[in-house]
Order: structure tokens, then sequence, then C-alpha cells
């Protein structure tokens, strides 16, 4: 007889150290709900960029479950950010995409409230209505480096003071708030939302799979087990190892910012950052790995000091010196999640001038489409009833052992 | 921790009046079917009129949730309703849409039953099967001025009567039951079928949604809230009131009954109707408030009777001197309703000659799409876990707080 | 108030003997679910042929509900059947449909596996690392005449042995294991497979629904009731009654086995066969009964040895002289079905010179559309609640019966 639905809290229980989680997690709706609810809901999330609304009057909306918020720049230049749900009868304010309003103004009954969520007309309520109780209800948030954080919970986890300290000072040379985003695409990925941060933190996969990419990425970076490279890709191996450890040194002792920093364990807000080579002509994550953008971003003069790399556990992000890639996550349904990439130039940057779109954009765009079918791949294997948890190999996976450990951690944390 | 999922009648008690429901009762699959089984099969609901099958043979098969029923015209001229199952495997008889048959023949083994739902035709079954253990099952139907209700449970409720009684006086003169069905629409809107309900119950969002409807239609008939209104708004709205008032004391003194009746709380079959004045040209819900149709309905002699409007908990209607305009909502999942519209005029009135199509439906067509586009809005909305109730008008949403109100009754009446 | 859900065992007490199944055997996920756990995982269930990887590294996925494996023959000439899931984090190795290897290397990360399911290489994983404990794993899988046969559990039913028994010796002249696969196609049903079965278990709906099968197949095989019959066409059957058991009589002492041999209740294996008469020109299942190849099958030199009649409880098979048609069943969700039917000729005989492909399929292209047709009317149906279980004919639905009490009695095997 088929077995009754295993709980929660014994599924977190069996999860084996080193070994990829039960598949339950990959596929159940209710552990989905829950992971929105821990993930999505109580931790803090990076959804978008300050240069997603340079002007005031510009407003953006963001969907992350079933919640939708509004990301807007007001009348005082200031960021906003609110819920996309009008205090009467809970309609929409403004639909998905961006748009240039002066007031938030409900289509359905023209209650109207100022950029700063506050009510300011609501016809036929009746004189002794308190439009001050009915204001649009405001959403945590952050701006670090430009790059927006919020948090859907009334209990922002404090640990990510730790984040907005590492990235202020590394992003600052960057000045993303003031950049421009050049393109921005979304892919729907059919896989759970931890399968597509799983493939992210490895490049195990990488050498096979994204060729594009790897000109100017290296695998090496993310570990690799000495006895399975020949002699000659040791000896390689070894020669870029030592290579990564002098411009570190050197990076950092001219004032930037290398090293990692990271909590990925033992932690809240779940990041990792670190200043990685690029390979080849060593400038740009491009087809030949030269700068795409002639205007480099913010106060940046030199091309050459790498990628400063950053993770999170909804986002991945690239900063370069002329242009940044920035992926976000939103779990759709346990079995897809959609990836939100976008390319990030200088503000006064020209398509056609100072970049080619296509130079620009191509790498990521292969490597995102790779990733899907590879998420997808794993996710239809991992449903399988046949699935087992599998080994993580300790030289290349030891980052995806990290977040199952932190996953399983957060979860009875929040009481599973 | 997520909450477990909280019992209806826990959130039955939470609803607060004069507040809209909880979001549950438009999200939850089990309300969904709770409603289905409360709204859809123990309480009279309207699903369409005599003149769909004007002839022996017509026949025509309605979907209610996963019932299907036939609504036909036998060969004593006589409206059937039966249900569209064979009683030897299930087997659905007729397809979706509309037909003329002499027999029911089920298309699988042949089975035949008289549209009586007679079985009189089951070969292979041997010569001790008894037939008549295995006709169609019959339906509970009544025809109220043309107007076809069922109730699909074997107890329908007696209070329909205050129904007809009404209705059957206020119809007679439109003969619904011998007209014609011009033109008949099906949008499914992206929303809870009580959001359509609750849409349909105020025109408070009518002047700034409906431009097409507000020539013929007024909003103020509705409730308005006098400090909300402009002196001059406010002089006018004084204006129309003295004159609605004048207007249907004079119908009723030439014996057209004008004045609201209502069941709204309190009863189990909910309705509402009234004679509303048509404004602008003053004869029909047109683009230009003028007749549609130069062959009036039934035995009507002038277009000046206005609007008889009738509400059903799932249907809506305005009757005026050329034509009527049919409403009827099926609820499909809990996001996802259908709105079937219906324009009936004189059964010997021809397109092209007595009306122009387009004239005659685009004022409602354009409405409903209108609708549709609200409703959805609006569920969208309720279903964000930032929604929470909000504040009816006592003004122009006093309608919406009865709905809620009979609503919550009628489900605590079975049982919830 | 709404019930709660039936237990699956008290509807198992409810099924009336002589009745079709209650409506909740049709639609309920659990019960889906529980079908699929019992019927096709823990019984033997057809799922493809030997000549559908004729040669070695010709490999085949093929999917069972979330569960995929592969048929492939490996370098000995032998078939093998593993599951088409890594063992290191559980990516599927190949895509569906048909390809050629030389080793199964998983895309995500090269492992790399024999033919035979031994991983030969996994990178990365350290020296300790031990491949041995990480080999594909096996399905229990059973060639009967060329037909494999797979059983998803780990304790395959043992009475699959009369299966074979039988099956060997009638299927050895056709030789399908070393066929071709001539054409092949997919169907979903919009129906529950038990409808899908229970559809192909009778020819009471022949006559009125498959004009193209019924120029060769006779309907009166599988039953009538004599009083449903006019005196000529009783006099019809009666004569084709003789004619059977004439030919079977000849058939049988030619060596040419002909008789029913069956388990349908009391038995964990289902099956049925019979050689049949082919109507009309007598050769083969096309327009107009004349043989579609003149190569002839295997080691056949007859073309008027009828219809070898293969059933399963997922399958349907005729093997016919010039050639046989394949169909195996696969549940996708309680209310669709893929049908799929592969049409084998002789592996020399060429399209265009020994056989026409339209003459070959057509009967069972338009057979199974039809059939398609008529299971989702009666899918539709069931789910009414107005459905009650109706009552079988003894004469031309006795297979239906006996399908359901097996259904039941396995169910109830199974701890349900």
């Amino acid at each position: 007889m088929l077995q009754t639905r295993t709980e929660i809290s014994t599924l977190l229980d069996s999860r084996r150290a080193g070994y990829s989680l039960p598949a339950e997690f990959y596929a159940r709706q209710d552990i989905f709900e829950a992971d929105m609810d821990v993930f999505f809901r109580r931790h803090w999330i990076c959804v978008g960029l300050e240069c997603d609304v340079p002007e005031p009057g510009d407003a953006q909306v963001i969907d992350v479950g079933q919640t939708s918020v509004i990301l807007l720049r007001d009348d005082d230049n200031e960021i906003q950010v609110v819920h996309n749900v009008c205090r009467h009868r809970g309609s929409r304010l403004l639909d998905a995409g961006s748009t240039v309003i002066s007031k938030l103004v409900c289509p359905y009954h023209q209650w109207t409230y100022e950029l700063t969520g506050e009510l300011i007309h609501a016809p036929h309520m009746g004189s002794d209505f308190d439009r001050s109780c009915h204001n649009l209800k405001p959403v945590h948030f952050k701006s670090i480096g430009g790059l927006i954080y919020v948090c859907l919970s009334d209990n922002p986890p404090a640990d990510v003071q730790r984040l907005a300290d590492t990235m202020e000072e590394r992003l600052a040379p960057y000045d993303i708030g003031n950049a421009k985003v050049a393109y921005q695409s979304e892919v729907i990925e059919r896989g759970n939302w931890k399968l597509t941060i799983e493939n992210n933190r490895e490049c195990y996969h990488c050498s096979a799979n994204h060729p594009e990419l790897c000109v100017s990425f290296i695998d090496l970076d993310f570990g690799f087990d000495p006895a399975s490279l020949s002699e000659e890709d040791r000896a390689e191996a070894e020669e870029h190892q030592a290579l990564y450890e002098e411009r570190t040194r050197i990076w950092e002792e001219e004032g930037h910012k290398s090293a990692v920093v990271e909590g990925v364990v033992n932690c809240t807000t779940n990041f990792r950052t670190q200043r990685l080579i690029i390979a080849g002509a060593g400038e740009s994550q491009t087809p030949d790995a030269t700068a795409a953008s002639n205007k480099l971003l913010g106060s940046m003069t030199r091309k050459d000091l790498g990628d400063t790399h950053l993770w999170g556990h909804n986002c991945w992000h690239h900063f370069m010196g002329d242009h940044a890639v920035i992926s976000i996550i939103i779990p759709l349904s346990p079995d897809t999640t959609m990836v939100r990439t976008k390319w990030i130039v200088h503000k006064d940057a020209v398509e056609g001038v100072d970049y080619d779109i296509e130079k620009l954009t191509s790498v990521w765009v292969a490597t995102t489409e790779q990733d899907a079918e590879l998420v997808a791949r794993a996710h239809s294997g991992v449903l399988d009833p046949a699935y087992e948890p599998g080994p993580y190999s300790r030289f290349t996976e030891q980052q995806l052992d990290n977040f199952a450990t932190w996953y399983v951690d957060q979860m009875r944390e929040n009481g599973y």
C-alpha cells in the first residue's frame, strides 16, 4: 500500500551530509509552500536594482509568488517599495512591467495614493472614513550598492548587515544604482528553485556544457580533484591556483577588496563574494573576453580588475569593469523557476556606439539556456522513484553541500 | 511554520460586517467545491431560456461543474431537462452546444431514449433486463417568464416561489419564452465567481470603467455619498433621485410594476428586481440609448418603459422594450468563471432588417470585457498575502455587504 | 455539507458485481496514484519490443509515470533495461525517444556507464570513491516472444510464467524480436486508463463506431444476445459460431495453437489470447482484409491463419500473417492515457515495395481515433455526479465484469 506522506521534519532529519537532498524537497507542493514562506518571505531576497526606476515616477511591478510589490521612485527621488494591493477591495494597482506614474490610482474605484503610499482620495466612503488607516502597506527593503533587497515578513533578519557591510564597499566603484539596464531576459526553468541554485553553485558541469562561458570563466576556481586530472591538466591547475593567489594579493594591496567573504552555513542571510580572474583577454564575460562596453561602469578606470562575484540564495551577480550581469530567481511552482537576468552598463553608454548588444549579452544568454536544460534534466530525474540522494564531490561540490546544510538548518529555524 | 488550513466554519466566523470576504473564500479549492455544492447544486440557478430550444427536438447541453444537463423540447412541445449521462456505462449522450434530435441515442452502444428520457432500446442486455429502471435522470426545473431555472439537488428550495410570483407578472409583456436569441457570447473571467457577482452588484466602478454603458445606465441608481460629489454633481444626483421616484410612481400607476422587490438576505433564493430609468434617449442599452430593434419584444408597445432589471446569485438580466440581455455565470474553478450572455429580440425580428447586430450587442460586449479585466485584477489582488478584507462603502456597496452576509448565512445553513 | 472523502477500501467494497465501477475509481488523484503503484509498478507491463532496439548501441527511453527506463541492446547483443537516472545527482541520462550510443554518458557531469549499467568514470569524486556502488539501477524485464515486459518493483509476480509459456509458442512463428517497426503512433486519450481498457474489452460498440475495423473484425466473436438479433442476424451469428469452432479445430490439428487461454480473474498477471478468424478476404486488418505486406512475418508461410490476439492489462496486440499491431497504454493522469501503437512487419520488408504504409496502418489509426473519442465521452460522463454504475451485458461485456473483479481483487491484494 502507498506510504502516507512523510512529515517534512522527518525528511529534514533524513538528509545525509555530503549527499543531495531527498526527492520530496524538489517535488512536493507543501514543501514548495514552506520554501516560499521561509526563503522568499522570511529571508531577504534580491529583487531588482535602483536603476530599474531611474527617475521620479518610475515604477516597476515585481511578483514573488502571489505577492506583488511595486518598486518605485517617489517625487523626492527616494526609492519606495509598497504592496500592489488596493486597501479597498484588494485590486491590483499596477499591471506587471514598468510604467511611469504621478499618483498610484486604483483603476477599480479610483482610490488614489501618493507615491509614498499615502491614501489621499477615496470617494463615496463617507465623511467618517479614516484614510490614514488605509495607506498602502510598505515593504521592508534595503539598497545594497544599488541592489534592492526586500524582506516580505515583519521581522527581517538582522544579519543582512554583514552582506551590506561587505558589499557596499566592493560595489561602490561600479555605481550600479546610477547605471543602466541595457537588456533583460526571463527564462522559465523547468525545475525546482533549489536545483537552479545547486546548478549555479558548482562549475563541475561547466567545461562540458558552457563553451561560451568557459572562454572567460575558469572552472578550476570552483574546485577540482587533482587525482582526476592528467599530469598536464594538474600542472595547469596548480599554475592557475598560484596565479589566483598572487592576483588576489596584488588587488588587495591596491585597495580592491578581493578575498572570499561568505556566510553560507550557520547564518540566516546566505551570500558569498569573491573577486575572480577573467580568463583569456581578461576583461569581461564576452565571447572573446574583451570588454563589451567602451564606457566603464561607475568610477571604474581599469578593465583588468576581474569579476566581483556575488551569490545569494536567490541570485548570482558578476560585476566587471565594463558591465555587470545580475541574475535573480523567483520560484513559480515546485517544478518551475523564473530566472530574470539584467545586463548593466554605464548610464551614458549608448547601444551601437559604446556597446554592441549581441557581444554584451551572448555569453550569459547561451549559458542561461544551457543551465535551463541541465536543471530540467536534473528535475525530471530527481522525481523518478529510482532516484536516491547521490554523493557530492568534496572537491567541486562543497558549496552544494553547504547549501543543503543551510537549507535544512533554516527550515528547522522556522519551525519545520 | 506555515499555519494549518483554517476550518471553513472558522473563516465564516471571521467575516466582518461591512468588509469584503477573507481571501480564502476566493482562493481555496475546498471552498470552491463547497460553493459549487451549496450555491450551484442546492440553490436554484438560472441556466437558459425556453427560446434556447424553440422547436420540438431542439436540444442544448448545459454544463455546471462536472454536471451536464440537456435542455430540450419534446414532441409534445414541452420543455424537459435531463442528465446528459447514459444509464449504461455513463457515456455522454450529446456533445456541448445545440442540436436537433428525434431520439436521444447514446453513440457508445446505441441505448436509445425518448425525448422524455424513457429508455426504449438497449441491445444485448438480455430478455430479463428492466428498461424502466434505466430512464434518463430528470432534473428539477422551472420556467419563470421564459427563464429556465434548475436545481440539481433533490430538495429544491421552496422560496423560489417568491421569485416566480414577482417575475411572472413583470416579464409577461416581454414574452421571453417565444423570443429569439440573436447573439450569444462566452467570456472566461480570470476570477472567483463571487468577485464576478460583487463586481455586478455595484456601479461605483462604472463611471471610470464603462464609458459605453454609462450612456444609458445611471450609476447614481446604485447609491452615492453626497459628500463625495461636487455641488453641481450633487444637484444633478438629487434631481435624478426625484425623477426616478416620479417615474416609478407613474409607471406603477400605469400598471407597470417597477418598485424594488428583493430577497437578498434572510432568504434562500437570492434576487432583486427594479425598473430603472434608461438615460439619454431613454430607450435601450445601445451606444446612443435608442432602441436596437424595430420589432419590440412580446406585447410591448412602448420603448420608454425603462429597464426591468433582475439579479440572481448567478445571473443578471435587463429587459427593455426592444431587447433583453441575459447574463448567466458558471464557475469553472476557484479562479475562473464563465459569463454567458444572450441578446434576445422578438422572434420575428430579422437581422439586418429589424436590428443591427453591432448596435444590439456592442454595449454589453464592451462592458463584459471591461468587467472581466476588473475581476481579474481584483482576483489577483485578493490572493496576495498583503490583502486584508477592505471596507465597503455604505453608500455604493451596500449590496455587496448583503451578498457577503447572505453567502455566509447560506454556507451556515448547509452545515459549513 | 460535503461528504468527507470515502476510503478506497470502502469504495472497493461498494463495487457491485455485473456493474461498472464507482466514479471515484476513474476520477480521484489518490486512486490514480494507487493504480500506478499496483498495476504499473507491482505488475508486469508490456512496454515495447526487442526490435525497438535491433542493433548493439540502440537505446530507447520509455516513461511510465515519473519512472523513466532505458531499453537498450548492449555490445553482446543482449537486451538491457536500466533506470534513466544518473547515480550522481539524479540527472536524466537520455532524452525521450530513440538514439544510438556507445556508452551511457550523463550530460551533466560526464559520469560514464557501460551499456550494462556499470559505472566506469566519475571525475573529481576522489580516490576513495567506490564506483561499484553507483552502477545504474537495473529493471526486471522479460522478453516473451519478442515482447518486452518489465516490472518496476523488486518482487515481480511469478505467474507471468503462464503468459510466457503460452505465448512463446504462439508467437514463435512471427519472430517479433527480429521484425521491424514500420510505423508508430501516440494518441492521448482524454480518459482514465481503466476506461481505455474497458473499451478494448468489448466489441459491443464496434458496429456503430468502427466501420474500417469491421471489414476484417467480427464483433460476434465477443458475444451477443441472440434475443437482440433479427432472425436473419441470428442465423448469421450461429453460422459464424460454427465456422469459428470448425476453424479452431482445424488450426489446432495443423499445430497452430488457437484456443482461448486466459488469466483474467484469480490471477496476478492478466492476459487473454485466442486465434480469431479474419473476415472478408481473411488475411489481415486492412481496409479490404487482404495482406498489407508481401513479406510475411518470421517463418509464416500462410496468410490464412487468422489473428492471434493477445490482451494484457496495459496492452492489446494482433499478430497476423503479414503484420502485427502492438498497442500499449501508459496512464498519464487520472483523466489522460497515452496509447502507443506500433505496426510491425518483416525486418526485410521495404516500404513502397513490399508494403504500402497507408494500407498497413489506416484501419488501426482510424479505430484508435474513434476509441479515443468514445473513451473521452465515457470519462466525461462517469465524472458527472448523476452517473451511477450501470449494468454490463452478460453477453457482450463479460470481460469488463472480469476486469473490474480482477481490479478490485488486485487492489485488495496490495493492501487497499
